[in-house]
Parts: structure tokens; C-alpha cells; sequence
């Protein structure tokens, strides 16, 4: 019985090990950036199904066209969805991406800076943004909890003259 | 042996029962919400020490002001501390929080809106940003490892005349 039970402890911390052998912070920051970037070439080609196939039930989403968080991914899916074919980045970087790892969450920030072909045939930046990316490993696997878009340092619109003058 | 190891057993998932009830996700959120509103009461009265004694050491940074992400408690520090007296909001409301709990990781998303005191008595909006502010229990304690704050739909200064025309 003993000896039974000690085979049985054995296979576990085997198991255990085995587990957290595939979990490294390292291994998870490289699926991570694997996904990611698959999602943002799918996006790039006017194919959001690559966000929203990672996207789990309780997704939020902030964006700067919005008045308010998304929440869900019923509502993220009616308003990405009709983008279908919308959308063209002809290249695009992802700058300094951090990945932290903290148990079966892993949280991505990065700057996405997009470029396109200009007429004499350099490139010109289009868009930087500020990207915050919550994953969440759900049923065995990673699914996308939370974005934050917005833009690096944007432009605003000076107030109004008559308010500055007040 | 074998009562020793039922009894030792026992005590192993009474202790766990108890670590699991006092981590609901419902006390989760309550108790990050509760953090987040002391930290933004400090700094809307021109002390950013609430937020940066919170702070993790890997705590990472978005804001609208920024080309790029600030790393690190050191360099928010280095960021925040010469702000000291200069914030003042008069009162704010965090609008529509959400909680989403995972393991050792609660991460809130909700938007700010910052509100002045007019000549007249009423109330006028100042400032609306998403926030985005992930918490995670280390050694124990609830610390944020990344926020990410933006305007709530910005109004952009409109595109050169000269790029417009082309």
C-alpha cells in the first residue's frame, strides 16, 4: 500500500514538473507573440476572425472611436465583423513587445506602428498605437480577455478659440 | 498511518476551502476597486504616492503624453514624483467598472470622467479616459503590473491643408 502510494506521489510530481516544464514565462511569451501576430496579419488583410477566434466570452475592448467600453464577445463580434474586407495595412511592426506572465494570465504591450508604400516608393508611417493585450488561459487555451487600443502621443484638436479666450 | 494521512489530508482541504472562499471573485473586485479609488483620491489631490506604492517592480506604462511605454517602478517613479502637488481634480467618477478575476490576476477596466466647478455653481466635464489597470497578488499583496490610460474618444487636430489637398 505504502509503496503504491509512493508510486502514485511519483507520478504526479512527474506530471507536475512535466506541466510546468511547457509553462515556462519564456515559452508562454513566445505563443503569445505567435497569436498576436497572426490575429494583427489576419486584421492587416481585412480578416478580423483571427482576433475574434481568440477572443473569450468575457472580452472587453476600448478603443478611440468608442464612448464606452465593449463588453462581451457577442457585442465585439457586431462591431468588428462588418470591418470584413475594410481594413489594409500593407506592413506593420510590433515595437518593443513586453509579455508578463502571472499564472494562467499573460498580458502583451506593445507599439503597433503601421506603414504604407508612398508613390517614389519609400514608406510612410500611417498609424502608431498603443496596444494592451490580456490573454487568459481558458479550457486549455490562451483566449484574448481584454484590449486596449489608442494612439501613441495623438494630435489633438486645439480647444475651441472662444473657450481659450474665456 | 493511514487515520494520520486521512487526518493531515483533511486539514490540507480545509485549509484550501478557506484560501478559496476568501478569494471570490466578488471580493476580488471589491477589493481592487477599493484600491484603485485610494489611489485615484491621492493623486487627484496632487499625490501620486498611492499609485506608486501599489506598483509592482515589472510595473509597465501607457499614456497619451508618451512616444512610448515607460518600464519599470523605477522610471514611473522618476515620471510620477515631479508631479507631486501639480494634479488637482475637484471630483471623478469611475464609470462602469469591470473585474475580471483569473487566478492571482484581477484586471479592472473603467472610464474616468474628471469634473470642475464652474462660476455659476454647475459641474462641467474636464477630462473622460479609459483605463485599463491589471492587478496581480504578489507575496500576498494586490500590486498593479500595468496600466494603460487614453482619452475617451479624442477629438484630433484635422490633417495638414497641404496633405489634405493632395
Amino acid at each position: 500500500m505504502r509503496i503504491l502510494l509512493l508510486a502514485l506521489l511519483g507520478v504526479v510530481f512527474l506530471a507536475c514538473a512535466t506541466a510546468c516544464a511547457e509553462d515556462t514565462a519564456e515559452d508562454v511569451a513566445g505563443q503569445i507573440l505567435a497569436l498576436e501576430r497572426a490575429s494583427l496579419e489576419r486584421w492587416g488583410n481585412g480578416d478580423p476572425e483571427g482576433y475574434l477566434g481568440t477572443m473569450a466570452e468575457e472580452f472587453t475592448y476600448f478603443d478611440p472611436s468608442l464612448e464606452k467600453r465593449i463588453d462581451g464577445l457577442k457585442a465585439i463580434t457586431e462591431f468588428l465583423r462588418p470591418l470584413k474586407g475594410k481594413i489594409h495595412i500593407e506592413r506593420f511592426e510590433m515595437v518593443n513587445p513586453s509579455v508578463q506572465v502571472h499564472d494562467d494570465v499573460a498580458l502583451l504591450s506593445y507599439n503597433l506602428v503601421e506603414f504604407e508604400k508612398q508613390p517614389d516608393g519609400s514608406e510612410k508611417v500611417t498609424s502608431r498605437w498603443n496596444s494592451t493585450e490580456v490573454y487568459a488561459k481558458i479550457g486549455g487555451e490562451w483566449k484574448l480577455i481584454h484590449s486596449h487600443w489608442s494612439m501613441t502621443k495623438p494630435e489633438l484638436k486645439p480647444p475651441d478659440a472662444a473657450e481659450e479666450g474665456n
